[in-house]
């Protein structure tokens, strides 16, 4: 047997979220609406999927190690420099670079009880201690999460504004008096997958060279480009400089890098992805009150819904849009796992879970 | 300032290839002819390509993070189950994963000097002690690996066949006796990616479920892909399933899973590709001949050749070729330095080639 490391021996074999394919094969049938990864099903910039399809017969160079010209770009857009924005394979990625640069065997991190799985994935594939502190509500709580921190010692706090599985966002104010409330040592990841669909006044103002925070962006939600794995963080460059001790040089895909300098210049292709998120999180909020449910306001692209009882019965109703092929989430811990997470769809997706939810709902009654 | 593991604060900000566009951009000017990464400028399967265009429309879904249909294909073209395969980001992103497995800060590890930079990148990354055995003349030497293995305890042990600098490769009769001396407790990685350039009988007959080894394939060499970043291993379905521990689940992009599924199947373009490389090979050997160089064999898609002098001297002709717009790349490490290496190219790459290298030579002499 290959001898493992303790704590390798000590994982266990988890994968943190099960695919929708892996699902449609359990199911011996397809889904008629994806609806349930957050997936931008009004696609890539079309601009994007032109360079994506150029790119493809040029498949055979590696990328470029670099990722200078879309690190040019992304400068320009932010307005700071390439050495500080690091290019990775997503946001998932890069988590699992940054957990290995701070973390060691019992390290302190510190998160919310219910935030994204695959940054505990990450952070136990290193060793980490997690300390969970609870949302306030349906947000994730600055406070708590700071006097956590705090009490432990932690290494690296991780914040995500928007909030997934919520949906709900706090001002880029309270974002800022948090950055200023860390303590020594604790870096923040504030993960912005979802910023580009929120109000601009989620958007906090920080210095890019603040040694206290990370900014995490992605390819993957309004810019519809989650199959290619393509993100980037923002930060102050001695820690940007950083991952190029652990990271896989040439592990962004050329077809990626490609795609992804096209959609950040179609500005009018996000504008538009924009305004159908909009009108799509309106549509399913107004499904959702129609048969009782209650939608949350949502700053990203889906609408998680309260289903107004406890997590068996809103595990009841997915079963059975699931069990309708319509592929939607929830969240995996209580209180939130009340509701039913659903992505803004086209509206052929749409009309298929209004279809599908009175017959859910009544199923999990029954 | 973050605070990083004491080995992250160990490692320098080192990049194991500087990218040819990295060059272009410090030279001012696009290279004419790329042949210093063992890129396949044949490119992907037309099929591919095509398969990959189809996928870029579909890149706002995530890819399947079973790589489902992929590893059932693989699994029938090497007849074992698909519990014996996992697919990566590239051969470096499996490297990298199978090392954090296995390496703890202290562990040793076994590799030939001058081998893959790549892994010993990751040996270093997670803290492992390198031990690094002579090649013997052009070939690396399974004996000494052994030996070497013994005498430190190793937990793990690279080999490339074929090789890569060098192009060499052993019979799989060595391999297979390899695998056989392997001490207890220490896992041989067998690096095949070049594997399908070389004659069938450089593959060795080994059992699927043998734990003393572990094989990496890829589609960034024969098959074209290198941009894609798609590669496998095929393993002990215990050792397989241990990747899940720590693996990014969603990694591998959704392009390259659709285009790695028809590149395989496309056995006519491998066919193809290897008659290039076959006549690529002569070719490039015919002018290093031509210009009193000695063109090593080769079972690979490149040439290493033996300037006949010390690494300065190459190191000077492969500045040359650089200055005249040739990408060629050399091996690191003396006595390997003596030689250049090019990749087989198109009859206007060769060409190219052809006429630099004279050239480079006189200036080199001169």
């Amino acid at each position: 047997m290959p001898r493992y490391t303790p704590l390798i021996r000590s994982l266990p074999s988890t994968v943190p979220f099960v695919g929708p394919e892996t699902q449609e094969r359990m199911r011996g049938r397809p889904f008629a609406a994806r609806l349930g990864a957050n997936e931008s099903v009004f696609g890539p910039s079309p601009a994007a999927i032109d360079a994506m399809r150029q790119a493809a017969a040029e498949a055979w160079m590696y990328g470029d190690p670099e990722n200078h010209d879309l690190r040019q770009a992304l400068a320009a857009h932010h307005g700071v420099a390439p050495a500080n924005i690091v290019v990775g394979e997503g946001i998932d990625g890069l988590l699992g670079l940054l957990v290995r640069l701070l973390i060691d065997k019992g390290d302190a991190v510190v998160t919310s009880d219910g935030a994204y799985p695959t940054f505990n994935f990450h952070v136990a594939g290193f060793g980490g201690v997690l300390h969970k502190v609870p949302y306030a509500g349906n947000h994730e709580d600055p406070d708590a999460l700071i006097a956590c921190a705090r009490e432990v010692d932690a290494k690296l706090v991780y914040i995500a504004n928007p909030d997934n599985p919520m949906g709900s966002h706090h001002s880029g104010e309270v974002l800022e008096r948090m950055v200023e409330a860390m303590p020594d040592g604790a870096l923040l990841i504030l993960d912005e997958a979802y910023v580009e669909l929120a109000p601009n006044t989620a958007i906090p103002r920080i210095a890019v060279e603040d040694p206290r925070v990370i900014r995490m962006r992605t390819f993957s939600k309004a810019y519809g480009m989650a199959g290619a794995r393509i993100g980037y963080a923002i930060g102050a460059a001695d820690l940007i400089a950083a991952f190029d001790k652990v990271r896989n040089h040439f592990g962004v895909n050329r077809i990626a890098q490609a795609g992804a300098l096209a959609a950040l210049a179609d500005t009018a292709w996000l504008d538009h992805v924009r305004q159908q998120v909009q009108s799509g999180r309106e549509e399913l909020s107004s499904i959702a009150r129609a048969h009782g449910l209650t939608p949350l306001p949502s700053a990203t692209n889906f609408v998680t819904m309260d289903c107004g009882a406890d997590g068996a019965f809103a595990k009841a109703v997915l079963g059975e849009l699931v069990r309708q092929d319509v592929f939607v989430r929830m969240p995996f811990v209580a209180p939130h796992d009340r509701c039913i997470r659903v992505s803004a769809g086209t509206e052929q997706d749409q009309a298929l879970f209004a279809a599908a939810l009175p017959k859910a709902l009544a199923a999990a009654r029954g």
